[in-house]
């Protein structure tokens, strides 16, 4: 099933002139744009930016041990930006903030309905994902990340909606 | 007033308690994500990974000399992705691209209801504006950019809804 879906979908790669998806017989469908996540070398600076001087609301600090991050949600009228800074010695926003002092967008993170068949026709595309399975990720929901050579340079979170 | 606003905005920021910014003596507002833009080195490709791999809605490409790039949009649910790839010899994005030949995330672009408002209001807060007024977008609205160095190393772009 999975290999017969790719080849539906790589077919329509070769169709340039179809400008909509035709996603009908997909087992899968992409949603809404959950969070824009963007590393922050100074927490209490970048709430006080978005919150102070662009007016929007914001979370508390969140500490998320398990994934390395303490995360300040702000609230647009449609969606989050997430603002992830360092916790812990294995943080994995320590590299990109070494490499990108002053921060920077970290991923997008759009949801999916079906995340496993997502993952199987990503793969089936030759899509790279980071990991072998999905994993519980910072909302408490399956999630999946893909790799940024195979998305335009862009880190793309998956997640279950 | 836009002093004294300022005055009001900054001294939230001295507040670390206050969890909701209170923004009803604010003249302007934030709104909605109006989209995340993604410099790409091949228009095609990318335009398929969100079509046909994500399933995802896209426009026909679109040139638009006036900026310097041609743009595909990619419909989600709740908001926009933006393609951006160079047009012309003087293209925003054909440096960003020479550091990132992989492309990667460009800018985020969120609503305001009173362009100029907020730019007075940021500017009281010691955000740098890229450019002295505010310009016609790639949407037909007036907007403005905000400087990274001062934005979370975010290039944040300003749109009159």
């Amino acid at each position: 099933m999975a290999f017969r879906l790719a080849s539906n979908r790589l077919l329509r790669i070769a169709v340039p002139t179809t400008r909509f998806a035709s996603d009908k017989a997909a087992p899968w469908r992409l949603g809404r744009l959950n969070h824009v996540a963007v590393a922050v070398p100074d927490l209490q600076k970048a709430t006080a930016f978005y919150r102070d001087v662009l007016g929007a609301n914001v979370s508390d600090a969140v500490p998320l041990p398990e994934h390395g991050v303490t995360t300040v949600f702000v609230e647009l009228d449609n969606t989050k930006i997430e603002l992830l800074y360092p916790l812990g010695e294995k943080s994995p926003i320590a590299g990109f903030l070494k490499n990108k002092p002053d921060g920077g967008m970290h991923h997008i993170c759009m949801e999916v309905d079906d995340i496993q068949a997502a993952v199987e026709s990503v793969r089936a595309a030759n899509v790279r994902t980071l990991g072998a399975e999905p994993k519980i990720g910072a909302h408490g929901k399956p999630v999946m990340f893909l790799h940024p050579k195979d998305c335009d340079g862009v880190l793309v979170e998956l997640e279950q909606a």
